[in-house]
């Protein structure tokens, strides 16, 4: 059994998925997003897939990692952070300062490395499960629901990339109107009750007049709204006020744990984050200071789904909610995320996803949103079949890609709308 | 492969194992300690095996627990304590208020039910861990180390019970003298290198005299003293004083969290607790106060072996130290403690064992300490095999107690060399 475990071959290919322009404070989501896509292939013969953020930055610290795998065994998922950390310690190229205009929180060579481990260890897990004939969810314990609650991930957007390429048929939504819309078809066509409506695009007040738009057409459904840390102080405690008896929670009004602590002290409601807790050293601070009340775990930064579990105790023992954040992503992810949601005792709010968003996938089946919810898989591993066709597809855009698209930067692609756009500094409002 | 894994019987074996006069702040030793054995058969005709405490109150629990497993599967451990809530939610005869004296910390229904739980877990790991040909340790993700060190655990003792009974060859230890002959007994056969003295038994000066005495014949040694919360915040202070170049830590020098976070503030050296912080809802306070540097943690409290390593993720969050405690116990929970030890991220210290006292077991193998190590078994499940016979003997001694054995009372078994005692009221000294 053990010999049949022993990792005998990983492979790494990146990939552009299509996506959307999704408007953000930073600026608007690029044509095609880069993913990364590890298989883990046994000596038995089970492959398993992962996946994590594909720019330069993570790609560079998969190859030495891919390389250390084979001849270690998939079931040995405690051993590579330290691996990554033997393998590819001095490879990082990215500063340790706070980032905090970035939607993804604080970078730290440490956080860039968990987010490659990350799509190792599920791709592991997969693998697993699939040699042993258990789900990923039976890996970590066993699920304790059976379906996954989600939630509707409302954008300001576009009808189309300024530059062209592909079209989806969803049209603009650029007021509270255009937003009403947008969640009217999430609702009808996957069944969400959640919303959550991405801010920081325009000044509040606009924002908050979509969030009341949204309580009047969609009454009892949570909602939530997300400036991804755009606004000062006073700002942030005057949308609390006006949007307090409406929202579930308000997340990242501002930036940094000191602001949060301040806007948390006097909201009169929830703040949620997954921007100032993405790291384990920032939780001590911030939930001492009492400055987040709900954490939104991406397992891809938390480094896989053993370290989600963990932050999902952290969390419970400090009486802090918790649910998840979501990022452009393809299914192998989602199924990620629905298994170890699966696993977790309390899981406080509807997850986030950006699945309905893209329309490409690299599995055989694309996930299906019921009711807003998703099934959890009993199916071994993950439960889902890479499209190699598909896959091959995705890596070709990559490679023909002159380096544009490789990167992700949401300032760049605005800049083809607005040539002289920068990235706002924060407070913007 | 999932029907194989579906529980087709449990059988739970309450045993009494034999126990030195080992002296502590409440008493002594009985001759004589309860312990629960859990087994967990599959109809794949995998056995696992746990151990739990096993006095009357957490058989109570354990056996509506057992009556409800069959039919469930041994991988889905995480639904244990949910199932244990409604099965056996209302049959916990304990009150909820906290127990400053108790050698096991706080008493509360939640936390003798999770110490039900752990026993059962263990046992559905192990038989996982059986069916599948993985060892428990890959079952938590893969062990990070091949041995777990362990201290020795240094006693006050009579050579004898008064009531007479079993007789082992170690003699009394009742001075410094005696305490040094223990420990180096204790380096000469298992070569362990740390070393715990049980305090609280006599007058701190007397104690702090015996560790002087270690120190200054196992120079290098790292020491520790547990006098199980039976001094004043002042008497803790100067003792702290006394020893603070000498201890490794202090364990539970004062009784609960107020008095230990006034000593933590002051005495210049780690405090370490198994009574202070030993469910969840203690975490919280006791950390954002900073009352204890280290939780030796015990899974059969915190509810086995996953919450073990997730209560290790929460200590390396607030960048408190993690070891692990022991009580009287046999050789499938040192088992258990070994393989979830092994796994463990950071272990900053050696772990404690009763084991080396008991010189009865249920196993066919004994446990072998090697430079007071033990090497993480690799063989499927915990790599145990239950010894019958042994059992056979264990349980009849059960069945045939009075029942002045079946729960464990220092206080009761000091009676029978001194009339008047009673639980002496902390703090003590």
């Amino acid at each position: 059994m053990h010999t049949e475990l022993i990792i005998d071959d990983v492979r790494l290919t990146p990939v552009l998925m299509a996506d959307p322009p999704l408007l953000n404070v930073q600026g608007v989501h690029q044509p095609y997003t880069p993913r990364l896509i590890v298989e883990v292939i046994t000596r038995g013969g089970a492959t398993g897939v992962g996946e994590t953020y594909g720019d330069g930055k993570y790609l560079e610290l998969a190859r030495p990692l891919a390389e250390a795998l084979p001849g270690r065994s998939v079931s040995d998922v405690n051993a590579l952070v330290a691996l990554a950390d033997e393998v590819c310690g001095d490879s990082a190229p990215v500063e340790t300062t706070v980032d905090a205009g970035g939607l993804r929180g604080v970078q730290t060579t440490d956080k860039l490395r968990l987010s490659v481990v990350s799509g190792f260890e599920v791709a592991c897990l997969d693998a697993l499960g699939k040699a042993l004939g258990l789900p990923v969810h039976r890996l970590l314990g066993g699920k304790v629901r059976d379906h996954v609650e989600y939630s509707g991930y409302l954008f300001y957007r576009w009808a189309e990339h300024p530059e062209g390429g592909e079209r989806d048929d969803w049209g603009a939504a650029l007021d509270p109107a255009g937003v009403v819309a947008q969640a009217r078809r999430f609702a009808d066509t996957y069944g969400f009750r959640s919303f959550k409506l991405k801010g920081g695009v325009f000044p509040p007040d606009e924002e908050i007049a979509a969030v009341r738009a949204l309580a009047r057409t969609l009454p009892g459904h949570p909602l939530r709204l997300d400036p991804n840390g755009a606004w000062s102080v006073g700002t942030s405690l005057r949308v609390a006020d006006e949007l307090r008896d409406i929202l579930e929670y308000l997340e990242d009004p501002t930036s940094g744990t000191d602001r949060m602590a301040e806007v948390a002290a006097r909201a009169g409601l929830p703040l949620a984050t997954n921007m100032c807790v993405t790291t384990v050293p920032e939780v001590r601070e911030a939930f001492t200071r009492g400055a987040v009340q709900v954490v939104l775990c991406d397992h891809h930064y938390w480094g896989g789904l053993i370290r989600t579990r963990e932050l999902a105790a952290i969390c419970r023992a400090f009486g802090v909610g918790l649910s998840m954040h979501s990022n452009t992503h393809l299914g192998i992810s989602l199924a990620a995320m629905t298994h170890v949601a699966a696993t977790v005792p309390v899981l406080d709010y509807a997850c986030d996803t950006h699945y309905p968003w893209q329309r490409e996938d690299v599995i055989t089946e694309r996930h299906a949103f019921r009711d807003g919810r998703l099934e959890v898989s009993d199916a071994p591993g993950l439960g889902v079949e890479l499209d190699r066709a598909a896959l091959a597809v995705l890596h070709k855009r990559w490679l023909d890609d002159d380096g544009t698209m490789r990167e992700r930067d949401d300032a760049a692609a605005m800049r083809k709308a607005d040539p002289g756009w920068t990235t706002p500094a924060v407070p913007r409002w």
